[in-house]
């Protein structure tokens, strides 16, 4: 399999290499053969070449069977207002791709049940899987800047909305069966759209149970009831916000991983964590997310199901009784979880 | 004083009749005069006329010195499909009275502690002012709609971003003079224009610190550091969003007010909480947002500081020593709370 690393800016060749070396271990054990190649995104391919997405890059994901990515950004490249920001190479990459359903997991480990600011009360059962739209909405719509004004459009297309939903009631399947829409449809009319569309792909899963929540509602029952919630669906926007609001809950940002998918089996892996530019280049990012990232891309770009488990297994066993790092309440260094995982 | 009440439906009557004779035990201690006029609004109204906010309503709103309404909605008009919808009467109402700052506060009561969702230790020192903007974004911009496609713009004026930030700084002056502005100035063009008028603003502000936050990075941050938070001013989708989380913080939703104000002192007063069909008409919410609101109904339209201050000492004596209704945990009815206070 053909794997492009994409370790981007601050933390995130920390992380990727960490998360490559138990792609490596991975490939030794099972007997099987990955083959990496490293390109440049974010913040260091705009000092590099100018552009945050540079061709080769690219054509090198565009060619590979998954791609692993670290993080973007940086204080250097912060400013929102430059032309050419980081984060524009990844909007670029996730359209390219066409990874629409952005796949993000809520699972709290019991031995890290302290770090969460909920009460533990609150953690028990918590096992959500968000599936966030990931390459339409406000983040790619038409927008206008004049001196005095500025416009984003947010426009969804039935097509949009039916190809995630029916990822997410897919996965429900394997799950709980239960699938929460998120939208806003007493205020937008993309949300009237999104819960229309929502409503009639459902019928063709009648063993799923379907809720719609209002997406301010559900900022406040994702803290409440989070054990209630088995698969999320919702709109790019509105999913960004909730699965930051949910990464709060887990404890540590460096835990969550993120898979993004589109229509053949080809992924963009991300744990949710940012370049954390404070901790940069210091040895002591945590690197779970990356490599729950890494076991995500086994399962869903790779189809090696049982080698995702044996890596998820490996990394809650380190999570249970440690090395752990700083972020959560240990001594450890990126390098230490990933020789123990 | 003219003093409009607008109950609304589900459990609005109830709490603003609560309200209502707070305002009135006030008048009598202080030596007011108040005049009330009921009206209809939401649900009810569209019942009674056709239209969630009938004329009438609208014309006493706009010669009554202050607003003081319920909830609106209910699984009765709960279609978001349906032409004619309750919560556009609330809509058209905040834009009609030009009510462009919402001001929506998070305290956390410590005798409520173990209410919360949050770790005790987090929520020491919860104090924080939200000011959401309230007329404009994505809620007031133009939608279309096929059968294919739908699109909602967002769009924000240069004026409209001034007004409601300079609101912002005037009162975080009066409080910990610390100004957090949150936006997606890293996606959004609104949000690109909003953080550099913000920034142009704080010029005039040198004694009030401020800082940008991302959307998403909030929506965490708010869970893992509430305490830090003083005076938050966000857009109005993103405010609806961030203060429903903040409402789980506080443990319930029928404790929190909010007030809405514009140019002059004409304002508009409701609890955060909506209509609560579940419990409407059994005595049993909670009239403490509403009250509450009241209080700021004193302060802000009618400049009567010591009779605010003293319905909310009252409201957390209630608070510390009981009645307290059923959301936090106690026996009591709506009316033994508003005897109380
Ligand atoms: C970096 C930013 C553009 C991105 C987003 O908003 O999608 C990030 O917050 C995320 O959630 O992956
Ligand atoms: C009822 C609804 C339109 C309203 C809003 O979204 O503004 C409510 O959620 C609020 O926060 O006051």
């Amino acid at each position: 399999a053909r794997i492009v690393t994409l370790p981007g800016d601050g933390v995130g060749p920390e992380v990727t290499a960490a998360a490559v070396a138990v792609l490596q271990a991975v490939a030794a054990h099972f007997d099987h053969e990955f083959a990496f190649e490293e390109h440049l995104i974010g913040g260091c391919a705009i000092d590099a070449t100018g552009s945050p997405l540079p061709d080769a890059s690219l054509k090198a994901c565009q060619q590979a069977d998954a791609v692993l990515l670290g993080a973007v950004g940086g204080p250097k490249w912060s400013d929102p207002q430059a032309p050419v920001r980081p984060e524009q190479g990844l909007l670029a990459l996730r359209a390219a791709l066409g990874v629409y359903a952005n796949l993000r997991p809520l699972n709290v480990h019991p031995a890290l049940a302290a770090l969460s600011p909920l009460k533990e009360d609150k953690l028990r059962h918590v096992d959500v899987l968000f599936v966030r739209e990931l390459t339409g909405g406000a983040y790619f719509g038409a927008k206008t800047r004049t001196p005095d004004t500025a416009t984003d459009e947010c426009k969804y297309t039935v097509a949009e909305v039916e190809r995630v939903t029916r990822r997410a009631f897919e996965l429900a399947r394997e799950r709980r069966r239960h699938v929460t829409s998120v939208d806003k449809a007493n205020v937008l009319e993309t949300s009237r759209l999104w819960r229309s569309t929502v409503q009639r792909i459902a019928a063709e899963y009648p063993d799923v149970k379907l809720e719609h929540q209002l997406v301010d509602s559900m900022a406040m029952l994702l803290l409440t009831q989070p054990g209630y919630y088995d698969v999320v669906v919702t709109e790019n926007l509105f999913g960004d916000i909730l699965t930051d609001e949910a990464a709060a809950i887990a404890g540590s940002l460096g835990l969550l991983p993120s898979a993004s998918l589109g229509e053949g089996s080809r992924g963009l892996y991300e744990p949710i964590h940012g370049s954390a530019p404070d901790i940069a280049g210091k040895g002591v990012a945590n690197p779970t997310g990356a490599i729950l990232s890494a076991a995500m891309l086994l399962r869903h770009s790779l189809g090696l199901e049982d080698e995702a488990a044996h890596v998820e297994a490996a990394v809650a066993q380190v999570l249970e009784h440690g090395p752990h790092t700083r972020d959560i309440g240990g001594h450890a260094g990126t390098t230490d979880i990933r020789h123990a995982v």
